[in-house]
């Protein structure tokens, strides 16, 4: 039995309460959308908190990247990012190859407009982390294939 | 780091985000209770047949309530059920010692009233669980000295 079963359960509901409306327009579900990220976000603050309270102080923002590619991404989803890519100008890509929250869907075109409602949430949880790290950023995700999933982070410089 | 945080931040900001109107009167309060109880209820649901899906059959109702104590609340919860009492008669008391939804409020008798959200979704758990086992039930929460909790379960015979 997966450690994070109780979380995605809990993750599925929280998204079909918010956008249990069917025939919601483009801006309720532009809406429903942010809901998830802020919750995310809110939720990234308080786990990246606790998770780097006996931590030593972060080296530079490479650093406070892997951190969230690796002890981050382990608490909330039991694995690591598989991959992660910089070109040193302040735009991170972490690549998930197995995202849980879109495992459950089929791979099937079709569905991938339903993908950013199953990630909205995730992408709120890094940036969340992100900025109680002090780096303030802009987290995307873009999915081609799925369940793998790239979340693109910009980081706004202060 | 406790395994379950991921789980209860997003619990936390659930319960946020359903009651967050402050001054919701007592018909909206409920409403809120039921809505959390149902979501609970659900991810029960989930939760049991994934947990059930290679155990053996089993032997009687007092078999499943120890499964719920034990296998189910450690899932979720990281511990056990401190203590299970029977009328033999349908009813079970399962006494929480520490419910760690509670657990972050304070202890003074000014925040009992408050303790019925913080509950409701576990409520459900328990009843989502006991009805994909084939128990209908009742499940109600009774706090007198926080952050313990018995949870009453009364099963309605079919």
């Amino acid at each position: 039995m997966a450690d994070e079963a109780p979380f995605q359960f809990l993750h599925s509901e929280l998204i079909q309460y918010i956008t249990k409306s069917a025939d919601s327009g483009d801006t309720e579900n532009a809406r429903n959308i942010t809901k998830l990220e802020i919750m995310g976000f809110r939720v990234g603050q308080g786990l990246i908190e606790r998770l780097t309270k006996d931590t030593v102080r972060f080296k530079d923002e490479l650093d406070i990247m892997k951190f969230i590619c690796k002890d981050f991404w382990t608490c909330v989803f039991k694995k690591q990012i598989d991959n992660l890519r910089t070109n040193h100008q302040g735009i991170y890509v972490l690549q998930d190859n197995k995202v849980r929250s879109l495992s459950q869907l089929s791979a099937g075109k079709q569905y991938l407009e339903q993908a950013p409602k199953y990630l909205a949430f995730t992408c709120g949880l890094v940036r969340g982390a992100l900025t109680n790290l002090g780096v303030k950023s802009i987290v995307t995700a873009e999915v081609s294939v799925m369940p793998a999933c790239k979340f693109q982070v910009m980081i706004q410089k202060m």
